[in-house]
Order: C-alpha cells, then sequence, then structure tokens
C-alpha cells in the first residue's frame, strides 16, 4: 500500500507552511523532490524547507528531474502526455524508494488544488495500481499572498470572482458578469489587451519570497510600468511567477489606490 | 500608533495555522475575539486555538459583543451600517486595551481576503485615525478545504472558476462563461435552483473540524439528499457553515465521482 501526500508549502516562504503541512512532511518514509531544468532557485527553497522542517525525523528525500513539456501541438494534449510521463516518473521513483510500501510526499507550490497538475497526475497512479491513497492538504496561494500584500479584498461586498488564465484573458477578453478578475498563469501580461479605461490592478510576483514584489494603481496608468518591471525582474533572478487581480467599478478609493 | 494584524486561522482546526499566523499571534500584545449571540461553537474554537499557541506568551485575549447586522433595508447599506458598528467596538476595545499603542490581532476564519469583512472594517479604523498600519497574514479557506477533502482540482485544466455566492448563484443562474463554480455564503441550497442536468456537486461542511460532512455526485442525484443532510446537521449543531463546487462537462468519471 502505498499512501500519497499531496502537500502545499504556499510560494516559497517556510512561514507559509501549516502545521498540517509540517505534520504531514515529517511522518512521510519519502518525499519527492522534482528538478526542473530551469527555476533552481525553486528547488533550493523546497530543499531549504526540508532541512527546516524534517530535522530529526526519519524521512528520505529524493530528488527526481521532471519531464519537459512539449511545446507542440494541441494545448491539452501535450498536457495529457507531459502528465502521463509525470506519473511514470513518479511510479518508479516510489517503486525504488518504498519497494515495501508506505508514505510518500510530494510538496506543491501553493495549494494543490488551484492549477497545479499534482491532483491529476495521483490520479493517474490509482488508475495504474488499485492500492494508492491520496491525501491533500491545503497550503496558501499566491492569490492570497497577493490580497495580503497589498492588503484588499479579494472579492467586493456579495459579488463573485472569476479566477481565469492569462491565456483566457487574451482570448476571451474581460469575461461577462464579474468586476472582479483573478489572473494567473499568465506569461505575456495579458493585462495590456484589455481595454478597460476604468480598471484597478493589484500585481505581484515572488509572493512571500525576499525578492517579492508589487504594484498597484489605474491599469491604464501602470500598464507599462509592470510590463517592464516584469521584465527585468524575469532577466534579473532568470524566472519570474506572478499573479494580478483586477477589478473594475466603484471601489477604486475604497482599496487604498 | 496601532499595528493591526488581520490573521487568517483556516476553518477551527489547530492544524490549518501557517507558522507566520502563530507568530503573529505570539507577537501581539492584545488579541480580540468577537462573540455572536448564536455559534458559541466558534469562539470557543478560537479560544482553544488562542490556548494552544499562546501558551507561555504574553499576549492578552479580550472577547467583545459583536453587534448584529440590521435585517431591513437594502443589503449593501445593511452591510455598511453594520461595518461601522463594528469598527466602533474595535476601537472602543482598542482604546481600553492599549492606550498606549501596540500589535492587536484579530482572528479571521478563513482567510481576510475571501468573503469576510475584517479588511474592510479596519479601512474604517485608518480613515478615522492616521496612525493604524494593517497586516494581513492569509489562511487557508473552506474551498481549499473542500478541494482537500474529495482530493479534486479546483479547476479544469487551463480552465476558469467563477467564485460566488448562494445569493448570485439563485438570481443569476449559471453565470457565463465558466463550467466550474465555487459557491460560499449559501444559506438556501441555491444548488437546487439549477437547472443543469450535467452538473457534478462536491459539497461539505464544518470543513477541517470533527464533525466535518461531505457528499458528492451529480446534481440531480445528490441535490435532495445534500438538503436533507443540511438541515439535519444545522439542527444537530445549531449552526452549519457549507460551500461546494459545481462542475460541468466532460471531466465527471475522472473525478472520481
Amino acid at each position: 500500500m502505498i499512501h500519497l501526500d499531496l502537500i502545499g508549502i504556499g510560494t516559497g516562504h517556510p512561514d507559509h507552511l501549516t502545521r498540517a503541512a509540517e505534520a504531514a512532511m515529517r511522518a512521510a518514509d519519502l518525499i519527492l523532490l522534482p528538478r526542473k531544468a530551469e527555476k533552481a532557485e525553486l528547488i533550493d527553497l523546497r530543499r531549504a524547507i526540508c532541512a527546516q522542517v524534517l530535522a530529526g525525523a526519519d524521512v528520505r528525500v529524493v530528488e527526481f528531474d521532471l519531464p519537459e513539456r512539449a511545446g507542440e501541438g494541441d494545448y491539452l494534449d501535450t498536457v495529457e502526455r507531459w502528465h502521463d510521463a509525470i506519473a511514470a516518473c513518479w511510479a518508479a521513483a516510489i517503486a525504488r524508494g518504498l519497494p515495501g510500501g508506505g508514505r510518500v510526499a510530494l510538496l506543491v507550490w501553493g495549494d494543490p488544488s488551484l492549477y497545479d497538475s499534482t491532483i491529476r497526475i495521483a490520479r493517474r497512479l490509482i488508475a495504474a495500481e488499485r492500492a494508492v491513497r491520496v491525501t491533500v492538504v491545503p497550503g496558501i496561494t499566491s492569490l492570497q499572498l497577493l490580497c495580503a500584500a497589498h492588503a484588499i479584498p479579494f472579492n467586493a461586498v456579495g459579488a463573485p470572482v472569476m479566477v481565469t488564465t492569462g491565456r483566457r484573458l487574451r482570448e476571451g477578453g474581460w469575461p461577462e458578469g464579474v468586476d472582479s478578475v483573478a489572473v494567473m498563469l499568465d506569461g505575456a501580461c495579458a493585462f495590456t489587451t484589455l481595454d478597460q479605461p476604468d480598471v484597478m490592478i493589484w500585481w505581484g510576483a515572488y509572493l512571500g519570497m525576499a525578492q517579492q514584489a508589487t504594484e498597484r494603481g489605474r491599469l491604464v496608468e501602470v500598464a507599462d510600468r509592470i510590463v517592464a518591471r516584469r521584465a527585468e525582474l524575469r532577466r534579473a533572478h532568470g524566472w519570474i511567477m506572478d499573479v494580478y487581480l483586477l477589478r473594475r467599478g466603484s471601489d477604486l478609493a475604497g482599496e487604498g489606490a
């Protein structure tokens, strides 16, 4: 029997960990740490979190190279094949590391449920092998850290929020029926494609980390500054993770613009 | 100078606390605990969390009675007046408890940014008195615990999610442009008003607490069961907090229905 814990660890600061996350890490027999070709800093952060949390606990930490996603073909198809490949890596690492079964944990950036593939990849393991039980431990997400950094509410009173991706915002424009839009996975500044004079943006990168950067203001006034700063930060650090919240309408003064 | 920490504490289990939340609680001079007429269990949970986290720390915990919201008049107007009244209570309690200034903390169910008024109420204090600085510490939300309890992703791959309220769902029906809808603040089972044969529901109440209850399935098949169970739980406990995720379309089998 394999017990698979998918543990949300927040966005890179050990203080984001919940007590439940720490307990699950220390209860594991094996923690798998994925290595990506780029973003060496991110594996270093995971290593540092393990070193700090696991002190004195009998837990093996094993690193493995994450396959890269093929850039060609239909987006959902390439994602499907990529997840298959990652599931095969996990299965091999687990077979090597825990031949007699046990508890294996994966540390997930943010929360395993939000724009993350770990739960879907875990399902492939369950489908392939009956004796896998999955537990999910929530973690603080970049959207929460964004709102905290700006001390703003996610939603207006009683009002909805669309959580979406840069790709969707670029392709579909401002979504129907909402005045608040939270955008993740935007590598290409989709906010610059909006024609919305009355919109505020609250932007944040590397949220919760030492290099945290934030910007806020009327979109028409700060969009160029964000584009430039984002490019500069990406050059300086070699990678960037950023998210933003857009809100249109009446609440501008009230939200500390 | 008053430093006001708004600390997300998750949904009632001490293991939901992050390291940052614990540190902020222990760094406070004063923690204010609101008492509501109903929901005595919720103040007991906050008291228990304080007792556990503050052991050995020099922090005063002071309880105050939360004003009740007037039920009459325009919804947003009554909310505005209610927030004014709560801000006045905070100001009085802070003036009594910290006449020379210091750090005061409020413990917020879930995350202070998500369908919570604490940040808006804090703004009233800032507006009334210049020397207030607000810090927000994110906490795990009921939506995250819902996804974790069911081990499901919040979003389909690359797809958006609408986060909304029971009132909005009831009044506006299924939102435009999304196949996933997360619903909070629904005291009246708005999911029963949807005419959506192809929708799955993942429901959860008292998430993360000892009395946690979950249901899942095709909405047309489980809606009545959820309505009945919700009523029964509410009777048994005297209160209920529940949330749910709705998803329509292709991903039913894949999400462990």
